[in-house]
């Protein structure tokens, strides 16, 4: 297990971006939710239609030139089951496209139950003998709070199905220092311990490109800990939030990356889906393509500070 | 918000516990599985049905002495979207026979994305106009790494619905020290910098019992620090994770309670829901009677050593 996969595709599209997709019934253009609510009623089932539809087209509009998806869970959850359908949908749509796909379930548990959301998200299930892939996708995020006993059952999944998984380190929020900037008794912050964990889980686990299979959640919005956790982690590749929308810019996430142009991914998800409100006078049946420029122009404004070896 | 409802349950059965509601296929009597596929073949609805059958005939055996139960998503999420469908279900028909329902799915994020884990596990979601409860649970247990970010959209939500939340404050796990016992440089381990994080986001919301809506997770594994939670936290009602399969016993979890025998619900799983597998020559059909007289034995147990007053 690596992000090998991950890397390549970052490579192929010249491209170290992710596209977020956190669709909210609010983001998707009206032709679209009248479309689906005229086929299921006003029902959690016409929203969850809503949601696969607007995902569809953007999808087959970034395809070619983003390498991954990174669809939110909540967004999903928050449509019952049939927004996690809607999930389901989604990433299986996406793989078929070449994208990777990283859900954001930042999950988090202990033993076999941490291993029933390995399982459920990278891996399979059997059912009577009957093996089937419930959800997935290529990684996952994780929240590591329980320690080792919550990570491992997810790092045996990864290790047999190559797949990666994603850990909170440095969140992007406001609050995120409350309890991850304080600091241990031996001088170390909580980022950095949980950190120097990750490294620790991706020990002999390192790809091609010498980053393990275990990564990292870093946010845009606190630069200066990302380059004290890119030197400090060489093996970690960083997911990194915050970008666009939470105010993170070119120059504020250039420290994630390695001397490769590698070592990092940049998340946008509102500034993807929701540029079609930004075009004054764009026919809202042409959102896909204001996502697809919106996407060029951040690829192109941090590959041009960090050029891609 | 504070858990009123979950204590005033807790009274009424005489009963400080809540069943975990894991419904592993391996766990389920064959008579049932054999219905479930017959009916929808051997596919992940199939085993979603199955898990459902399993669950009501539970609740059925469980709601006049048990006053709440835990769903545990990881579980339902392993049978894919067909399986969350069983997680709603299983809400609504616990729900329907008075009990109070935890779902334990240690969300976590920020922002507008808890917001709307808060909306799909606690409370409402608007589509167009017309609103609509996703799960509907009472109480969603939560992941505070992300600090206040992370838990102030549960807190709108919960006061709006008079639901709750726990925190995971010191878990149950052997690995759980990692992080939570480290000390931080004001001497103070992780866990009871975050326990007090969680009496300082219930001030203001204690009920008539003196709990607030924020609860917190500790593990019955750990009664030492049990007991130094239960003087710190006055205000903070605890979920204990750890009784019986994980090894806690009664004696482990007394510390948790307060003088009057409130302020606390310990949790049993496996052991309520395999409890048919350990009595020799039973009917497999009789499972949830086996069900009912193991919750009976754990409640007389602790009950017998921490009176309700």
């Amino acid at each position: 297990m690596s992000f090998d996969r991950l890397i390549e595709g970052i490579r192929r599209t010249k491209n170290p971006t992710v596209a977020g997709l956190d669709p909210k019934l609010d983001f998707i253009p009206g032709y679209i939710k009248e479309e689906a609510f005229a086929k299921y009623g006003v029902t959690l089932e016409g929203a969850a239609e809503a949601l696969f539809m607007f995902n569809k087209e953007l999808i087959d509009a970034l395809c070619d030139i983003v390498p991954a998806v990174k669809p939110q869970a909540a967004y999903y959850e928050m449509y019952g089951w049939q927004g996690v359908r809607t999930l389901a949908k989604t990433i299986e749509y996406a793989k078929s496209k070449g994208m990777f796909v990283i859900t954001d379930g930042k999950r988090n548990d202990i033993g076999t139950t941490m291993e029933a959301y390995a399982k459920a998200h990278l891996g399979c299930v059997e059912v009577m003998g009957e093996t089937t892939e419930p959800f997935g996708a290529d990684a996952l995020t994780v929240n590591a709070y329980l320690g080792t006993d919550g990570v491992k059952p997810v790092l045996n999944v990864c290790k047999e199905k190559d797949k990666g998984l994603f850990v909170l380190v440095k969140t992007s929020n406001p609050s995120s220092g409350e309890l991850q900037d304080r600091k241990l008794d031996d001088g170390l912050t909580i980022y950095r311990t949980m950190g120097n964990m990750c490294e620790k889980w991706g020990e002999e686990l390192t790809g091609k490109y010498g980053y393990s299979g275990v990564g990292a959640v870093v946010g845009a919005t606190y630069p200066e800990q990302l380059g004290e956790l890119r030197k400090a982690l060489p093996h970690t590749f960083f997911l990194v939030p915050g970008y666009g929308a939470q105010g993170g810019g070119a120059k504020d996430v250039a420290p994630a990356f390695d001397e490769n142009g590698l070592g990092a991914v940049i998340n946008s998800s509102r500034g993807i889906m929701c540029a079609w409100k930004k075009e004054e006078g764009l026919d809202p049946k042409d959102f896909a393509q204001a996502a697809r420029r919106e996407a060029i122009r951040m690829r192109d404004e941090i590959t041009a500070l960090i050029p891609i070896k």
